[in-house]
Parts: structure tokens; sequence; C-alpha cells
């Protein structure tokens, strides 16, 4: 198993147990555990696709990540309570933001593939890394998380979205371009975690 | 008019009438009961066709079941308590959950064709089956009840197109494995409806 | 600039406004004024468009629009209340109903191009006029607007859409059917205001 398949894992892993948290908050049944953990995994790759048209969706030519989650959401019942326990919220929080500098980037790799114009790729950017969240709280009935509360997740990606975006017009390696923006990304996530900066309410 | 047909009509004409008393109880308006009833009827085949990059979409192709909804709805407001009256809850239950077996191993079905893996097959079906509901919720401001209330519709639904699934896998005939998978599931669902059988809560 | 584009920027900036204003009152963040903005200002085209199978959408080849809105939202929570202050009630009502005979005419135009049976395109017509709210109001967390307020917003793109194609049908001249179909939806829009005409409940 390579190093990207691993993060990927653990990327959508991060997105599915956010997923099963909210739905254990609204008590939910097992089909509701099961679909609000699939839309906060894949919802935000899933609607940049549909965007800009390309098909087939990731989840449908890798479906051993639909079972995987699938495969959990029938343990999670009973094993929310004793992995929240398990896992820190710091080992939590690292994921997530490891997550999403990964997923924004290669929302951005693909809006260029997809030949794009440049603000539109970095927009493709910040939806691929936040609308899991955002699809998940609709569908819970909430209003969007990340649009309320001022932790700069979208701005995050943004910044690391364009850094990516000026390497590549500046014809740096590809591969130093992805993961330097990614890492960026997570770094800027982590950094305004440890010192709790939020943005002005409108 | 084939036994096919007058069988959609029903399942449309069900999943019309829960969009109906839906936008009934949120106090909508014409537009409002009109939109809610159609997205009910047609937005979880309309998802997985967005999903596969199928198109025309099924109301495109057949303009004429938006048209009957459209003078459905103008004649909702005043009719609607009458036809609570006449139409008993038995009879709302079975066309629902005939409606449930049509929709979903059409779901299937549709996911086999354009070569979709296993997995992901029997997912269209459940999404094709529910996500009407699931919409019809979400426009209405509601956490969708199929995620909450226990119900196994989407579990009859994913019994069932695992069993065509299977049927189909082992060769069985095309029309004998779709007529068997949408009866037991339909059948599930009355089974279950019938001694009011409920999955936990998370 | 021609007056098309003109009258297209005035659109797409009342659209972008009104969910400056919801966001606003839902106490969102910088990230959420600019996301409700740009749903609100090209949801109901793009929804169109997903429906339709059109690509590029069109804010992908025109991201000066983006723009236009992202440096909107920068500037919006200091100036929105004097925004409010400067433009006149009047003004909004009227820009909004310019706004909504455009949209929805240029959505039956782009419907019958891709060959849409006759009620499907003057569907598609509404969903352009409209959706852009109701996305708005779905992201919000309310029950949308136009389901529920019965002001005829989705009656007027109706008629005129249906009178659009009618003229088509009859052979008319594009550019006047375009025009004097935009024309009545607004001026429809516009009287019905004027003396506060509602549809009921149902």
């Amino acid at each position: 198993m390579t190093l990207i398949t691993l993060i990927e894992i653990m990327a959508i892993l991060v997105g599915a147990f956010s997923g099963f948290i909210e739905a254990r908050r609204k008590r939910m049944d097992l089909v509701g555990v099961f679909t609000v953990a699939f839309i906060t995994a894949f919802g935000g790759g899933t609607l940049r696709d549909i965007l800009l048209d390309r098909r087939p969706l990731f989840w449908v030519t890798h479906q051993e990540y639909a079972i995987l989650i699938f495969v959990l959401a029938l343990m999670a019942a009973p094993l929310i309570r004793t992995l929240r326990q398990i896992v820190s919220e710091r080992l939590i929080v690292v994921a997530d933001a490891v997550g999403l500098g990964l997923f924004s980037i290669a929302g951005v790799a693909s809006a260029l593939e997809a030949h794009m114009p440049i603000f539109i790729a970095s927009m493709m950017g910040v939806i691929t890394g936040i609308f899991g969240g955002v699809l998940r709280d609709i569908v819970c009935n909430e209003v969007p998380m990340v649009f309320r509360d001022g932790k700069p997740y979208a701005i995050c990606a943004f910044i690391g979205s364009w850094m990516y975006l000026i390497m590549k017009k500046f014809g740096a390696d590809p591969d130093l371009a992805l993961w330097s923006s990614a890492t960026v990304i997570s770094g800027l996530r982590l950094l305004t975690w440890k010192f709790d900066m939020r943005m002005g309410r409108s």
C-alpha cells in the first residue's frame, strides 16, 4: 500500500467518522448513519465532479471505500462511544487537517485537468475540501458549521489552492507542488486550531 | 396500457401524494405543493441519473407525468382533505410498498446497464427507492424521516436489490429477476409494516 | 458593454445581494457570506444545466462574475448596512423583477436549444428563475420562501415562459420573443408587488 492510498483512506475515515458522530447526535438509525457518513466522506468530491461533468465518480470506481463505510456503519452503533474514548481529540484534528489538505489539492488538480479557469479551479479546491461537511449539515438539518463557526477551514484550503496554482503556473514540479500545497493547508489548519484563530461573523 | 405503465403511474402518484401531504403540513402555496410533489416522485431517479450521468432524465422524456402532477397540484388544495378520507391508510401503504419495490429494482437495473460495480449498483437501487423522500424532507426543512424513524424502507430495498443482483449473476431470466425481486421488496415492506418492526436508533 | 451584459450583471448582483442579507441574518462568517451569495446568484442556472447536462456552466466560462461576488463578499460585512440604507427597497424590487424575467427566459431558451419537450422547457424557465433562492433557503436551513409566501414569482415566470414558447411556436422573431416575454414577467412581478397580490396557502 502506497503512502497516498494510506492517507486517502485516513481522510475518508475521518470524513465518515464526523458523519457518524453527527448522525448519532441526531439519533438516526443505521440507514441514516451510513448515508450521512458516506455523504460527509464523498460529498465534496462528488459535487465537484458533477459540476465539472467528470465520470465515473471516485467512489464508483473504488467501491471498496463504500463497502468500508458500510461495514463501519454496521459496527458503529456499539463502537462509537468506545472509539471516541480511544481516539484522542488531537488525532481527529490532525487527520481532519491532513484530509482537508489532500482533498483540496486533489480538487484543484482535477479542475486544472478539466481546463477550468484559474479562479474557478481554486473554488473547486475549496468545494472538494469542505462540501462534504456542508452536505452533511444540510441533510442533518443544520446551518452548515463551516459557514458560521469562523474556523478558517475554507480559508486554509483557499490559500493552499492558490499556492498550488501559482507553483504550477511557474512550472514547478507537479509532485512538489501537490505535496507542499497540501502540507501548507494542513499546517495552516493545525496552526489556526492551536491558537484558536477565528474570523469575525458578519 | 400495460401493467408496468399502470404500476409506474401508481408509484409516481403515491410519491406525489406524500409530497402533497408534507407540503400542506408546511402550509406551502401552490408552487411549493407542485415542487415538493414533483421532487418526491422523481427525486430519487433524478439523483441516480445525475450520479450515473444518464440523460435525458425519465421525466424529461415522459413530460406527461410532470403535467399530471401539475394538474393534481392545481386541484390538490380543495381535494386533499377529501382524498385522505376516501383513500384508506392501507391503500397508501400498499401502493408505497409497490412503488419502493419497483423504483429500487429499476435503479439497480439502470446501474447494471451503466456497468457499475455490484455494491454501487445495490446502492443505486436504494437511492432510487428512498431519495425522493429524502429530498422532500430536506426541502421541507426536516431531518429525513427515512434516516431516523427506524422503518426498514432502505433495508427492504437493499435486500431486494441484492436478490436481483444475485439472480442476474446466476443467469436468471431478466423478467423473472425483476418481478420477483420487486415483489420481495414490496412484500418485506408490507410484512415489517404489519408487525411494526423497527431498527434501533444509534 | 452591451445592454444585455449590464442587465445580466444587475441580475447577478441582486441575487448576490439577497444572499448577503440572508447570510448576515444567520450570522454567517465570510465563507458563508460568499457561498450563500454565490448559490443565490448562480444556483438556478446551475441546477438547470446539470438537469440538461450542459457544460461548461455559465459561471465557469465567466469567472469574472465569481470574482466580483468574492470581492463584494470581502467588502460586505462593513458595507451591507450602508448599502441597505442607500439602496431603496423599490430599486431592489425592480432589479429583482428584471432578474426574474431575464433568468427565466434564458432558462426556457436553453431548454429549447437542448430539444426539451415544451412543458419541461417551461419548467426549466421557472427553475432558472427561482431555484437560486430555493437553494439559498435550503443552505440557510429555512423552508424555501418562494414555496410558502404566496408571492407569485414562479407564476409570473411560468406565464412569461409560456408566452415565449408560444411566440417561438408561431415563428415570432427570436429577439422580440425574448424581450417581450422577459418584460411581461418583470411587469407582472412589479404589478403583483404594487397591489400585494398573493396566492392562498394550501
